[in-house]
């Protein structure tokens, strides 16, 4: 255990951070209660600044340095001052390129692999001088998302659970870092869309994934990575259950439509996963001394000029 | 003016409601901020029970008699115990009646337009003895909406003005008489889909509508009557300012489209129209003094699988 997972940092993360980003309120929902037979309280960090709980990390890291990822990045790099350049997949929707534009950073355009991704980071930040800031695997990153969850217990102590989608896994593992810390008796489980196939390595704690490392097919854009990342993996493998919640296309969007239509929460596709995993039979037939989960909404940036469920492919 | 018109009232109806509605939250955004010019605070009665602020006057009616306006009566009456037939016209999208249904509420559709509507009512209450309930021309639902205004101002004392989109009035009288009754020099604002024709009305204080009453054509469900309440009509003339913002369909999918993309938040065509006006050219233009504005976002019920934006009739 590197001596950078404690909840120590996560505290210091939160005082540095408060003074910028939202404390996004707690939600529950009658109608969802009694569709899961359980009691839910969904945390709406798409109600955060830039609309994703990624304002945290970014910010935390940002505070000390020049950095790259995405919109939250940009959005940090601008109140501290600093240039930013953020590298996206050319798929990347219209509407989150022109949302960090108009923070005032650069977008460039890569392939839609993570091999891509690297190459054209290394080539901006060593002819602008920049440093490279992972999306997820940095320490300053994970200890701003880890946030979340001192929040959310904060509000609902007595949680016997948290779901977390994750893509390289640095929320869930600043989550389960902190509230491993508050309650070692807390379970925290990922959720994950189908083709992740992370159980797998969580059970056997080797990193099982086909290299090169490659991009899901999912309609989920946060949750694109296959692998979690070298300095996640270990956390993740140390204090996440190791049954994941594995969900498609559909399930998203059902977890979505649920969550526009009853919560009236505008949440994109990698929240929709974690809603659907609320839903889900797994939960249902899980040890029914699980009563009261946290939900962890990540981020509402979806196109809606382009919502899945109008869409002819799904 | 009534002696049902004092603030009182609504102070006791919001004691009486309180237990059962959410305090709903008062939202802020930036980048709104930026684009108008001025400081816009969000009452979010989009997160309100039953998906509308119509929860507060149906609960403050129904606490003592049965009733009818939709959703929130039927909601209403259940908690109250009281059966309930709910009125609507046969345009009502399915998503609200299965939603009425599903309070326990029966559901008997009319033609689209007021007479009809009113026939319908009148028949049933003979056939089961039910009582009328007005969606908005009655003291109890003016009082229960009224109670909005209290928590805005309580949360936000020193507001300029207030947006509130109309229909028959019952929302805006309410908010009205709550408002002024705690700040005389306050602005009330009446928003209106076009082809309400209320500033006519408004500044000559004569029902200038055509007869019989009719329904306006307008994506804003939520705004059909063209004619003010009879009762709402006088406190409206009395307390609100003359000058309406008058909004179309395009303008009322912009402040959707909005609301939607940058504040997270699903909400209906007739909040969109109030979100527009606080958009509007006529805002920015009006009095400086004008710097700080509640927008109230009525309702979020609104199909979610139709939204205007994706038909080709917009």
């Amino acid at each position: 255990m590197s001596s950078r997972e404690t909840v120590d940092f996560i505290y210091e993360a939160h005082e540095r951070i408060k003074p910028f980003v939202h404390k996004t309120p707690v939600y529950t929902n009658t109608t969802f209660n009694n569709l899961i037979g359980k009691e839910a309280f969904f945390k709406c960090e798409n109600l955060q600044k830039t609309g994703s709980f990624k304002a945290r990390g970014a910010l935390n890291t940002v505070a000390y340095s020049s950095g790259n990822h995405g919109l939250a990045t940009a959005w940090a790099s601008r109140l501290a001052g600093v240039k930013c350049s953020v590298v996206v997949p050319k798929t990347t929707s219209e509407f989150k390129v022109t949302a960090v534009q108009g923070y005032g950073a650069e977008v460039v355009k890569c392939e839609y692999d993570p091999i891509s991704r690297l190459e054209a980071c290394e080539t901006i930040a060593t002819k602008e001088g920049y440093e490279i800031i992972h999306t997820s695997d940095h320490d300053d990153v994970i200890h701003g998302q880890g946030t979340i969850a001192l929040e959310l217990l904060q509000e609902v102590p007595d949680l016997d659970a948290i779901l977390v989608s994750a893509s390289g896994g640095g929320m869930i593992s600043g989550i389960a870092i902190a509230a491993k810390a508050i309650n070692k008796n807390i379970k925290i489980f990922m959720v994950e869309p189908k083709g992740k196939m992370a159980e797998e390595s969580l059970r056997s704690g080797k990193r099982l994934w086909p290299n090169p490392p490659q991009f899901i097919d999912t309609i989920a854009e946060g949750l694109m990575s296959q692998q979690l990342g070298n300095l996640t993996f270990p956390i993740i493998c140390r204090l996440v259950e190791k049954e994941v919640f594995t969900v498609g296309n559909e399930d998203i969007i059902n977890g979505m439509v649920f969550s526009f239509r009853y919560m009236k929460m505008v949440i994109e596709a990698a929240a929709g996963a974690t809603v659907a995993a609320a839903m889900s039979e797994k939960l249902k037939q899980m040890d029914p001394g699980i009563k009261k989960i946290g939900v962890i909404l990540c981020g509402g940036n979806i196109d809606i000029l382009k919502l899945p469920w109008y869409s002819s492919t799904y």
